[in-house]
């Protein structure tokens, strides 16, 4: 029952083992490791097992640890792959990983953090105080400076792009071959888009997608590897230029937030491991609470520079980060937003030609909303609503399409040449659709007075440019402008409707590619098209009343659109209100966003019924099918009949306080344990005395331990007295999980009343229960 | 060393015995009491006292409990009274009252919740969840009525007084005696405020001031008594509608924050202390954790009604009160925000004639800011970084001199008519230097194009008024409004000058008077007045450039008063933002309010350096003063050396698992113990056996616990595991502070390696370090 899978690769241990030798080497010529043999004793660390015994639950039993190897009978049958598939690549939405280790964000109190800290006198604190504003004030400036690196280039770039073929669709329009554009439209977006997922497949397969899923499972404590790296901060930003400019379905808005997080942990670390660089600074921030902190700002820095938003990017940063608000990092995180924006605006006004002011309209990103010019009354809230409505039912059905594409790719498409083959296919579907559609449209609309950029004339009459090509010929973040911004008329009805049907399905195919590309701006594009059409409708059906401006509409339809995928409402309403610059559309775009969660939820569960508890946005599905062991804001309601007896894992290997070096190497390298924390006991004889117990971590990103313990074995035994809370066998899952939650724990001691040891209770161990059909239910464990 | 004082009042104890006698009887008759007498046992309380050991810290020496009488020694010689003052009265800010009880957030996990919870299904859940938004959107509209409610009032009131003034003023300018218009409208002031703080100060003197430090408490988990009862919220609206009609230097913003924490409160729990009734409805959440939630949710409500900020009421109740940060709760607070704004902004469009349109700018608190005709460039940030210096220079000596006129109240004028009469003198005395200041003053303006609403002509010309007039003759909030929007050279720089100075010293005079009054206004009111005259000085010096609007100087001086007063930023920046409908002048305002923030904090520390750390506020320093045990954001920086061992209170009273009733109620009685938290622990003989300790609270305000000790004793033994954290002796000061802080506890049983109960931690333990100049300090705590 309790057996578990070695099939884990040796690798990352066989790293640290090396790590702590040449630690320990060091150490010793350095004359720190004296006390290390004298400390040494003899007993085994086999005898050091406690006892464990059968657990009964009172009202539910649940078995130990369940660990399930990858067999045929949890695979859907209809599903099931023709040939075998490789071991590592999870495939099943009821596994929960066990290759994801947990950050510690609860500082361990052992005898060298405490002896360092009280050497902090009050001034020392100011220093360090001050230097988490500089470090704040630098995560704002690069995040700032990195994002208007991607928006220059982008704009140049895929400015030349749409030259070079507006160009040759001009020639060609006059003497025919058109196919010829066609091939060259085509043949540049795939190119692009090659070298984009190249190098993603190829160098840092962590940098596709939009980055939010990862920087979301770092701040809840789940250490993805790679995530904050320089290398994937290069590859991602040359991604997601690339992405864009080859033409596909993509925003920069998700990988502008990841670079805020990699720039962020860079930083507060001062060290980089990808250039094997220690600058040796900051060295009092390498702990895990610190570097979570920085990076919640990085990615606050990031909404703020990716929208021009600040103040949403700080409620971005804590409604998917955060659990513990404390107002002093909530004011740095501020600071670092702002800081950005204005980084940002600074080189843009310059860059734009308006220099020095701050304030240019140009600034905004969805370009301003004037509010007296386009009123709402309390009519209209109705049609609001309805528009959320819409919106979390596209929103379902969005990620429910893409769920099974996810399920396709997981277990089809994954080698990275098949995975750069079709993104390449996605890019040049996109061209030849849009180019189909474009050649077959009839909407003309008169040229003069219009902000379209690249106007493709082709069949219209001259003065007159092809309106559908102005939604597809652009880079979707100049799209929805359009859409929000264009006076009534510039649409017709069918080229919105067609362009919404297929962007819709383009959107949904081109999200989990393995390019590095949001999911924001396409979203926002499709409701756009959608709340555009339906103002439109609204304005025939009221005989063109003055307050049915399509405008309004296709921002209601964006955040409805955006809100029923990613179901956020918070932080949304305020990104919107702060990229068009409007306060008073505040009260509208809540009630949509909130109405589009609403119904999504509804709509999934309803759909998924007997699968699923449901994922709560896209983000949440993606986490969910990579098996991440991630905790939610609260326990399963109904979980209150477990107590932390039957969750825990057992048995637990303990260590006593003075252990041989071999026998603590030996336990370390023995991949076979379940955990990575071993609590610490004393012993008389052979039984486990009623001593308080601490607990040693297994150092798998921290420097501080091997130190410690060459230095003086006693420093070893942290004096963690959270995470042995002795009666806590009794004490429910909610409560153990209210205090993983708040306190950022990474495993717990559970003891009895005798204060012996009886098992241990990990991130794992409570993110495998969740609600389902029957109530609730336990995820599988697997070595995936 | 353990004495305690008894002095404490038997009231709210003889209540409980009462009700706890009550409830024991109507147990009985409903044959629920049926297991009370059979687990009786014999051993007498005495017995159950565990016995305490000597205890020494290894780093730092601190002595048990050291509760201190009010001696004089304490005092400051300077300001020692020269008769003796009233004990109840704190008057030393080195002081911790006994007298706050602490709310509990962490729900008690006895058997009775469990089993209520266990028995709560998914559909039961969602039936609760419905209810939580229900309410929340109840709290919502109700707080957005009270909010139109005092608004309209104040308008018709106020309108009604100046309009009577004004006339008196016409008529006497042209036949002398202005001094009957004086008389007039001094005693039409004091009158007014005579009510208004007559029922402030007889019926509910908790309904005093802002109500804003006493939310803040509440949020803390400090019980203020009668703080969000029906009564008060009566009081606090009818009085704060009395003082700003009263034409004190006050705003209706603070009481507005305080109407919606009431309201929450009294919807949420379904009943009304001060009706007598309970509707029996939403009993599920009558637990303090709920109540809290909801609590936030109205203070946010009160936030958005007061400024029409439903963002900047999120953050304002996250910032001031939450530390477990949970993404449901934000979208119910946020929820209840934007319901009240609408509900304000809907009733408010009636009522100003642009029925159904709530975009129409009327409904802009300080009036729209638009940012086409205002701009600003890089060049002007270190201009407001410099406005940011002088208000938190300017905040600063307004707390300084508030804390002295506090002391002076606290020492002097604590009888009710005393304080009426202080109000009175005060609404006498603003009305009579105001109509001084207009009287002497020769700033006439042209009439036409103007917006003053009561334009008095007084010895100007015809067609002119007098601006000082404009400034005075006015309710404050719609003087901000005209410094912010008239154009510039409404004002001349003397009647500027002339007007911040005198309003500095009566506001600082008037907050702390016993009338409901906020502080927003009048700083904002000052900060205008002295950035408007910057502005114009600027004007001035730059030779009258575009740049150099007053308004636009106005809006930042405003902030950075504001600022400096308050020392907050996150939210004032949103709500600055949110209230003038302008986004673009986030950045600015952020530089402004930090800087004030930063720079009022070094002041203050420069300044008492010796004497205080410092509060960070005005309100802080209104709940320091009240010697309220308020636990900050962290602990103190340099308290890693202190262990729990050390900061805990020793002896404590046991309780066993069966005990007689009669003993229960003896300890319940005795208020000489110093903590209403009582471990419950086992015994073998006289010796406590090493289990696991459990704790029963003194049930002060919940009705929770004489229910399950009437039905069965057993059920009394919560068993709170994390309340009994066995090797916390060592744990370090932060890390308790840590638990206590991110679970909301109410108090923690320290128990030494053998699980034997050692002491008890509160929350009055851990407040009670501060750092001060030579280190850590130690408050004394009392029973005032």
């Amino acid at each position: 029952e309790t057996d578990t899978a070695s099939s884990k690769s040796l690798n990352s241990e066989g790293c640290f083992l090396e790590d702590a030798l040449k630690a320990q080497k060091r150490e010793a010529r350095e004359g720190r490791g004296r006390h290390f043999p004298v400390q040494a004793c003899s007993l085994g660390v086999q005898a050091a097992l406690p006892s464990w015994r059968p657990l009964v639950g009172p009202f539910f039993r649940i078995g130990q640890m369940s660990n399930v190897e990858l067999d045929d009978e949890l695979l859907d049958p209809e599903m099931d792959p023709p040939h075998p598939f490789p071991k590592e690549i999870p495939h099943n939405e009821k596994l929960l990983s066990l290759k994801y280790e947990s950050l510690d964000y609860d500082n361990s109190e052992n005898q060298l953090f405490l002896e360092e800290e009280r050497r902090i006198n009050h001034t020392a604190f100011r220093t360090v105080e001050m230097k988490r504003w500089v470090i704040c004030a630098m995560i704002g400036i690069l995040t700032g400076l990195v994002a208007c690196f991607i928006d220059i280039v982008v704009e140049n770039v895929a400015g030349l792009k749409y030259k070079v073929v507006k160009d040759n669709i001009d020639k060609f329009t006059e003497r025919g071959g058109l196919s010829f554009s066609l091939l060259l439209w085509a043949t540049l977006n795939s190119a692009f888009v090659l070298v984009g997922s190249a190098i993603v497949a190829f160098v840092e397969p962590v940098a596709a997608g939009s980055g939010i899923p990862q920087i979301k499972c770092f701040l809840n404590g789940v250490k993805i590897p790679h995530v904050v790296r320089l290398k994937t901060l290069v590859i991602k930003v040359s991604g997601v230029i690339l992405s864009v400019v080859g033409g596909l379905a993509v925003g920069k808005e998700g990988p502008m937030i990841h670079s805020g997080s990699v720039i962020a942990a860079g930083i507060s670390q001062g060290r980089s491991t990808s250039l094997k660089r220690d600058f040796k600074i900051f060295e009092y921030f390498r702990r895990d609470t610190e570097k979570r902190d920085f990076v919640s700002a990085g990615a606050a820095a990031g909404v703020s520079a990716a929208f021009g938003a600040p103040v949403g990017g700080v409620l971005f940063s804590l409604e998917e980060g955060a659990s513990f608000w404390n107002q002093f990092l909530t004011w740095r995180i501020f600071f670092a937003s702002m800081i950005s924006t204005f980084t940002l605006n600074f080189v843009l006004s310059i860059y734009h030609g308006n220099i020095w002011d701050l304030s240019s309209p140009g600034l905004i990103n969805f370009g301003r909303f004037d509010t007296e010019t386009m009123v709402y009354t309390i009519h209209e809230i109705p049609i609001f609503i309805a528009m959320g409505v819409v919106g979390g039912i596209l929103g379902a059905v969005f990620n429910a399409l893409n769920y099974w594409l996810t399920m396709f790719r997981i277990r089809y498409i994954h080698r990275p040449c098949l995975q750069v083959i079709e993104a390449m296919l996605v890019a040049a579907v996109t061209a030849t659709v849009a180019f189909v559609l474009i050649y077959s449209s009839r909407d003309c609309q008169p040229l003069q007075g219009s902000s379209v950029s690249y106007p493709l004339q082709l069949f219209c009459a001259d003065g007159e440019y092809n309106s559908m090509a102005a939604a597809f010929f652009n880079t979707p973040e100049k799209s929805v402008v359009s859409l929000f911004h264009d006076p009534p008329g510039s649409y017709n009805p069918m080229t919105l409707g067609l362009f919404t049907l297929v962007y819709f399905f383009l959107a949904c195919w081109t999200y989990g590619l393995t390019v590095s590309a949001g999911v924001f701006i396409p979203s926002l594009l499709i409701g756009a098209a959608w709340g555009r059409l339906f103002g439109i409708s609204l304005s025939y059906l009221t005989g063109a009343a003055i307050w049915a401006d399509p405008g309004k509409y296709a921002l209601m339809g964006a955040a409805a659109q955006l809100g029923g995928i990613v179901r956020m409402t918070l932080s949304l309403t305020v990104i919107m209100m702060e990229a068009t610059s409007n306060v008073t559309y505040g009260f509208p775009i809540m009630l949509v966003l909130m109405t589009a969660k609403i119904v999504g939820d509804i709509f999934i569960e309803v759909r998924l019924v007997g699968r699923d508890w449901g994922w709560e946005g896209l983000y949440d599905m993606h986490i969910q099918l990579q098996s991440v062991p991630f905790l939610h804001w609260e326990a399963p309601v109904t979980s209150h009949s477990l107590t932390a007896r039957e969750v825990m894992s057992t048995p637990v290997t303990c260590l006593r306080r003075r252990e041989k070096v071999g026998v603590i190497v030996d336990i370390l390298s023995n991949t076979a344990s379940n955990h990575n924390g071993f609590p610490v006991v004393e012993f008389a004889g052979d039984t486990q005395v009623p001593r308080a117990p601490g607990a040693v971590d297994r150092p798998s990103h921290t420097c501080a331990w091997p130190r410690a313990w060459c230095v003086d074995w006693k420093l070893c035994t942290h004096i963690d007295s959270e995470e042995a809370l002795p009666p806590l066998q009794d004490a429910s899952l909610p409560r153990v999980f209210k205090l993983f939650r708040a306190l950022g724990l990474r495993h717990l001691v559970v003891v009895d009343n005798c204060n012996q040891v009886v098992g241990l209770v990990t991130t794992k161990d409570l993110a495998r229960y969740r609600l389902g059909k029957g109530g609730l239910e336990e995820l599988f464990l697997a070595q995936t």
